[in-house]
């Protein structure tokens, strides 16, 4: 809880909410026919409505990326250290919009929404969302505001994928792309760590093929394990050695299974603090939304034919100890956008805190993502410090 | 099934057993009053009884390292890579020995045996076995077998920690260690994963507190997902990538949970394989195992400290692309070996394995463990080619 709102802070924020009655057609070949979104905005839109930035959440993100709600919040939003005025995402030059994607647990709607067809939650019926649904989606937030054009359109891991589709998808609409800890396509070892966490949700009695909120249950053993072993991927063998290393929580062995190391503490407590606050099917959904995308596909694998579309120049960031998405799947991203002939900064930043370094503040980062930003603001003739 | 053996193989072995009714302590405290140690035999034992191997096995494995039971097996012994006449164990030369530790659940006394007190299965109360208990068992074994010095002893993984605290516990009866893919200590990542494996075996409503067996149970699910994370750890992304890629088991994607990419159908099916096969709380007491190992903690962090006692040459063996004990562990340990002036070779294979090049053929690694083996022989004056 903030005694006082620190100075560069959005300040209290409010999320709002937009319903739209356009059906909208998803890949999977289902349509909803109607939906709403939940988001906040950060920032003022200038007259021009050309100072929008469009920030894409992860697996387990959603619309609060900065500010807060209420003068109790312990935590502001999950990108604070990067939006606010005179941070890295500077809300005094750009107005900046975070959504909660379709399909999540947090506003929008999803599982745990009402199916107007049947008059009882989605749940485990809701369809299968892509990454592309999501960017048609955004879209039509962008159309609502009276945005055009996005200044830039911004995300980290599976918030990455939204980026590199929106350059594809709406080239015109989209002036700057900053693409971090992303990877044009999950490998097998990605999809396997998914399947792993796809398993331990819908094998746990809990989860009564997805109907739990009708069986007054929760599948929180399975969402613990999902969290569990997500959260292992997300951090570095360093960054867990540093923190945890093989410290004991008292003195001696207990030579049984209550919690004995550091680590193991630390990993229930993020699996359980993560299994009553996340839903289950939202996270299956996030999880086959990460494996299905592959812009490449439609294009026999050559990425750099399936970037032909875009015009934008992109950032691309990786850092050093991510594991998840490595710095060799960024640089295959920044090998066939050059190939296809894409203006391209790509950057590594050394950084001990694997996956998890993209929510964090660090100085090159920073400094480096934050020129990307003041030049986009710059040629977009956009006013400012 | 071999329609007939082939000429480097050991044959046809049967396992066979010992009976110890001297107690022995256990690191926990505890003690087994009695115990049984089932094992198989490869090769002759010479007069002098000097040519005796111990081959230690892994977390999963047991006392059938090679040969065939009956010939109608689809497989044979685990390492039978690497033991037969002429094979890097050559058993024209070496007498080797492989047991089922105790707490397996593969014959040996573990958590399926009868407890002599009480009359019923261990189930969760047989004690926690540490790499010294087992390393205690073994050498009980070989004065049973009137073996006084092991020529070589030999593991891969947690056998590799056997073998280590071999060279610490009896120094004066080990002739020789070869240590391949091992650490002198899990990382805090390892523990990590040993931890979901164990809360998902732990927290699957058919494990009843380890009574499952009384309940006519299986904690099938548990065990699958701890087998599946555990997979994931022994391959590389790249030999993941290699063998499934993103293929897709059918053409079209079906926006489900159903299995999708052959990657989910593999882990899948190792998981409900092992599900039956293992015994869910002997998996718990390995991988507790695996947490504990740690040698120089008496040495406040020291590894060459700790390694002051050993007096045999090591072969230190890692693999290029395994994560689960990466080469820089081997290294971690080959250069305490050379701090306290103790005799080491060591080699880093080139493997696309992963963690599982140690139970795989490889050109170089038998060249290299075959020529160590070659050179014991010799020092020993044992007869052979």
């Amino acid at each position: 809880m903030p005694a006082m709102l620190p100075p560069d802070s959005v300040g209290l924020v409010k999320p709002l909410r937009a319903y739209f009655d356009e059906p909208l057609a998803l890949a999977c070949g289902k349509t909803l026919s109607t939906y709403e979104v939940v988001y906040e905005t950060y920032g003022e839109l200038n007259a021009a409505r050309d100072n929008a930035v469009l920030v894409c959440h992860a697996l387990s993100g959603n619309h609060h990326a900065a500010g807060y709600h209420d003068m109790d919040d312990q935590k502001p939003g999950w990108w604070d250290a990067h939006i606010g005025p005179g941070k890295t995402i500077d809300t005094r030059r750009f107005f900046v919009i975070a959504l909660n994607n379709l399909g999540g647990c947090h506003g929008s709607t999803g599982p745990c929404s009402i199916d107007p067809e049947t008059g009882r939650s989605w749940g485990p019926t809701f369809p299968v969302v892509t990454v592309s649904d999501w960017v048609h989606s955004q879209a039509r937030l962008a159309d609502r505001l009276g945005i055009e054009r996005f200044a830039a359109v911004i995300g980290g891991s599976l918030g990455g994928m939204q980026v590199l589709q929106w350059t594809l998808t709406y080239p015109e609409r989209i002036a700057n792309a900053v693409v971090i800890a992303a990877t044009p396509r999950l490998s097998a070892q990605n999809i396997a760590f998914n399947e792993v966490a796809r398993q331990a949700i819908r094998s746990d009695p809990d989860f009564h093929d997805g109907w739990y909120a009708e069986h007054g249950a929760l599948p929180k053993r399975g969402l613990k394990l999902a969290r569990m072993v997500g959260h292992i991927t997300y951090l570095s063998e360093h960054s867990m050695g540093a923190k945890f290393g093989r410290d004991l929580r008292s003195e001696e062995l207990n030579f049984g299974y209550d919690v004995e190391f550091q680590v193991e503490s630390y990993l229930r407590y993020q699996g359980d603090t993560f299994s009553t606050a996340f839903d289950a099917n939202t996270y299956l959904l996030m999880t086959k939304a990460l494996d299905y995308f592959d812009p490449a596909a439609a294009h026999a694998g050559d990425l750099a034919a399936a970037l032909a579309p875009a015009t934008c120049p992109f950032l691309v960031v990786s850092f050093s100890t991510d594991w998840r998405f490595a710095p060799a799947r960024s640089r295959e991203l920044v090998d066939a956008l050059v190939r296809a002939g894409k203006r391209v900064s790509y950057v590594e930043i050394d950084s001990s805190h694997g996956h998890d370094a993209f929510l964090l503040p660090d100085a090159r980062y920073q400094a480096v993502f934050g020129g990307f930003m003041k030049r986009a603001a710059r040629e977009l003739g956009l006013e400012g410090n």
